[in-house]
């Protein structure tokens, strides 16, 4: 059971797995999973259809409700019971990253109340310099008092004459007082995708990570993509503070979530670092990302000053350190540099292609130590949206589509018998793959409207090809993959072709060892069919295929458990060559070129 | 003329003369020269006697009052005629610190609006680094931006594209960027002390001290003394905010008035240096001063963390930097380490006593680069106050008396045939000497009750010499010097006395080359009349004298003008041994035996 607070006009949506609950449905309102309880009744809105549909008179009546589809007019408390309550909502230990060796940059010691400092030998001390020179006693290094409010508040009478805890940076010196012994050390690692947000909960004294837990981004409500966001920026007086605003309370959220669930404290968490992509990093940090808007695309800053949970509006103790990964290009940001670090790429004497495609791809290839990077505007449709039938990849999406024994087969997430949703991002690519080997569609993209199972209106426009009858499908709507839907695939799988391609180039290679997919959806799609549509070049050239989830998220992790991988983060970003395609005369025809697909037989286009 | 602006239940009273207002009877009511204008006048308390004496009912109607008299009940706002201004209140050209050659630790540097920055040589850049490099091409070092919301201001849209100024601490990084061409340097060193707050506007490209200005430190509504003010933290739940308040106030009120004669602006300060006694120095910060109140007297801190205009609510650009003289001890502050560093103590081969006396007094010994200090407390007779007819330094006060040809005579400041008002430190201890000169006190201080002029009650108690009847005197009432009055200069002169026979004994010398007196008070006593009742020792003891004005604000105005200075600051708190008196066995024996008076021969006691 799962107990939290609601403001008005709060709403949980699809974005309610956020607090755990189970969202068998996407959030349509159409398995019922998602019941809670919410009190006081009468600070509801009416009742859906959906609700009507799913609960009873006097559930409804009890505050019983749909948390997909409840509207708070007043302050709400709501208990989630356990049957609502998703275990897989909550990072499974299979997606944590390892156990690392923990060296951290902020430590935590212990000073026993003792006898007040006297003036030795013809010196007097200061109390707060005796607290330090007693901590720096105890062997931990970088003690200083660096920030006057908790000067000022080790200056009240009493405050010193007790048992303390001492959070310390090496860098920053000491951020935190703790009245007693409190010696749990704890980190957060963030992972601030455009969909997605990702917190780990860490432990620094073990080195491990304690729990994860993903949530929407709930600025997805004001646009789905960071260019719709810059603009909304650009557009809105107060743009940038709303986006500011959202991120932070997300994670907020995210943070209180994943302390309750661990049973642990916003006191011991001592260090938080940050991977985000170069607008989300602006937007959380509050830098205003216009000039990543317009050519030639580049942030308002690639590092961050000094950051703590109180600059950024996160609720930890005040002057927690927040170390953001720093950027390459207004398009290549600290999601890649951590992903870089978690790989090792940048050490790897093998040559080395990592793809991370989300709504933006990066691209890093790596050689020799050398590193190139570029971005590519691959739009949201390999995770699923702007696609007619796309979705998340949640229970019910359709995760998988084969040509077997000239058949075109589906598969459903989250159980065999259960009807489909809708096809989220490695549903697509699987489809067009499948749909290009049965035929249905042509070099360029074109359905046959000849070909069984593509229907076309009267004129042969139109056609699509319809994977589930509404019949059969779970929201009462066909699934189908339609001309336009393939014209996005497109799209996105030329943008990331040839970003490839020129990445090689300039790193003058003509085959890697080996081809790291991730990203939130880049680790989850069959590479074979991604070759087979030509979004990733001929197995003999991207050598050993390894989808590695979250590697950003990993990276982040590293960057806090191990103080010497700071180091690294610096060495990644500064030798990072970016490779520009957008300026590049040469880009135009190449894309266009990319368009098509493959011949079926090889992987040429 | 002035114009500014109060607020109801502010009192302007004898602190007048901080706007610059003339003071002449000292905030009594008397001399009618504080004449101000306050409009709304329907926003004033009923007039008082003394402003009923001074203005006609249509003047009083008109809103003219007395600056020390009247009552705001509304917001008023404050004109000063010309003719109510005191020229002298503004330090004079005199009082000023000498040209120094500047070498500050901020600097200033300008950008011409110039085309956006590109991607070159495969690196990405971001606007902000773009900014400070180029910044850093001008020369310019320290140049990095280290503030987050001048990050957040600089992203804005067009912050950038437009000429800019950007103040530069070498330590610190940027700490303001203005818009356009903003060349003008100056800095703020401001002397803290527990009866007179001093500001000392400085020009950072010339190294000249623009204008000074001081005023009574608004803490005295509070108490005379660090003790009371301690006591107040203590017992009041915010009494260290209220005090806090008060200094910062008084200190807005100083700046705001000095940037305003120099017709300047906030935005022209880039940084700023504070000596403080160590109670001012925790009460400006906002730091508790409980320690120092209680056995063994030691702050809470010696050195500050670092400090901004922001930070201690200074009404100044949020990050200019405020650097804090470290203190030495609960009683030996930075502004006896600016005093040091001003007379160049540290560096002299001249075995050096430097005392500074005030409310309370800190003396230094040098001798061959080594530093002993200690404080003793004087207590505010000295300068004039729980002294019966005691006042300020200010017209009117008697600030000398002497015994020639058989007669004691005193002169009045600010003109010969003033009647005078009360008497001021300097005349207290000229009084003393001159009563014992004349026979009228023994060597135990007691008044001869035999001797013309020592008025006694019937049972030859209760005596007191009578320096000016009541209807000679400015006041109404006599002034005169009673037995009381002599016991607070005997406590005074003896522990002084004491404190540098302990410093002499501690550094093992009999004698020094040269004595500086400084402090609000010091510099303006007759160092012969000290001698002569036993405060200083004998003239072949303390060598050649020198009355130093104020300088601990020259050494603040040194260590803003030249960063070098920083370096010497921090050997000179270093260095100093502090020679505690309190415990030390022989104290007391030592001090009851210093407050007899020498004989009038000798000098010996």
């Amino acid at each position: 059971m799962i107990v939290f607070k609601v403001q008005p006009g709060e709403v949980l949506g699809d974005g309610a797995d956020l607090h755990g609950i189970r969202m068998d449905c996407g959030g349509r309102g159409i398995c019922g999973k998602c019941r809670i309880v919410c009190r006081p009744s009468a600070h509801l809105a009416p009742p859906t259809e959906a609700e009507r549909n799913h609960l009873i008179p006097a559930e409804l009546e009890a505050g019983h409700r749909l948390a997909c589809q409840v509207r708070f007019v007043g302050p709400v408390e709501v208990t989630v019971p356990d049957a609502s309550l998703d275990p897989a909502a909550a990072m499974g230990k299979d997606g944590l990253p390892p156990l690392m060796d923990p060296d951290p940059a902020v430590g935590r010691c212990f000073l026993d109340r003792a006898a007040p400092p006297r003036i030795l030998e013809g010196k007097a001390t200061g109390l707060i310099e005796w607290l330090a020179r007693r901590a720096s006693a105890t062997g931990m290094p970088g003690v200083r008092f660096t920030d006057l409010p908790l000067a000022r508040q080790l200056s009240r009478p009493g405050a010193a004459e007790q048992d303390l805890t001492l959070v310390v940076h090496r860098r920053r010196g000491v951020t935190a007082v703790w009245p007693g012994h409190r010696p749990r050390r704890l980190g957060m690692a963030l992972d601030v995708g455009t969909t997605t947000l990702a917190a780990y909960l860490c432990d620094l004294a073990t080195g491990g990570t304690v729990a994860g837990l993903a949530a929407l981004n709930p600025q997805r409500s004001i646009g789905e993509d960071v260019i719709s966001r810059i603009a909304h920026c650009d557009r809105q007086p107060d743009g940038l503070e709303a986006l500011q605003g959202l991120v932070r309370d997300g994670f907020n959220r995210l943070m209180a979530a994943l302390l309750a669930r661990a049973g642990v404290s916003a006191e011991d968490v001592d260090a938080v670092t940050v991977a985000a992509n170069p607008t989300m990093a602006h937007l959380l940090a509050g830098l205003h990302p216009h000039t990543i808007g317009v050519a030639p695309y580049l942030p308002a800053a690639r590092r961050f000053p000094p950051l703590t949970a109180a600059s950024l509006g996160l609720e930890l103790s005040p002057n927690t350190p927040v170390e953001m990964f720093p950027l390459v290009s207004g398009f290549v940001g600290g999601d890649t540099v951590a992903a870089v670090l978690a790989d090792g790429t940048h050490r790897r004497d093998a040559a080395t292609l990592l793809v991370d495609i989300g709504t933006n791809g990066e691209i890093v290839l790596g050689r020799g130590g050398g590193l190139w990077a570029t971005s590519c505007a691959t739009g949201p449709a390999l995770e699923g949206a702007r696609i007619s039938s796309g979705m998340r990849a949640v229970p019910g999406a359709v995760d998988r589509v084969t040509f077997e024994a000239g058949r075109i087969r589906y598969h459903v997430m989250g159980g065999a018998d259960r009807p489909p949703l809708g096809l989220c991002g490695s549903g697509i690519i699987d489809a067009v793959w499948a749909l290009r080997r049965a035929g249905a569609l042509g070099r360029d993209g074109r359905f046959d409207p000849q070909h069984p199972g593509v229907v076309c209106d009267a004129n042969g426009r139109g056609c699509r090809f319809v994977l589930a009858a509404a019949d059969r499908a779970g929201g009462g709507a066909e699934i189908a993959v339609t001309q336009q839907d393939v014209r996005q695939v497109q799209l996105a799988k030329a943008a990331v072709a040839v970003g490839i391609r020129f990445l090689m180039q300039r790193a003058g290679v003509t085959r890697v060892d080996r081809t790291v997919l991730t990203g939130a959806f880049g680790a989850r799609f069959d590479w074979r069919s991604a070759v087979g549509i030509g979004m990733l070049p001929a197995p003999e050239v991207i050598g050993a295929v390894q989808p590695r989830d979250n590697l950003a998220g990993v990276g982040a992790v590293m960057a806090l458990i191990d103080r010497r991988k700071a180091g690294q983060v610096r060495r990644i970003q500064d030798g990072m060559q970016f490779v520009e395609m957008a300026g590049d005369p040469g880009f135009n025809a190449q894309f266009v070129g990319a368009l098509a697909f493959p011949d079926q037989a090889g992987q040429g286009d």
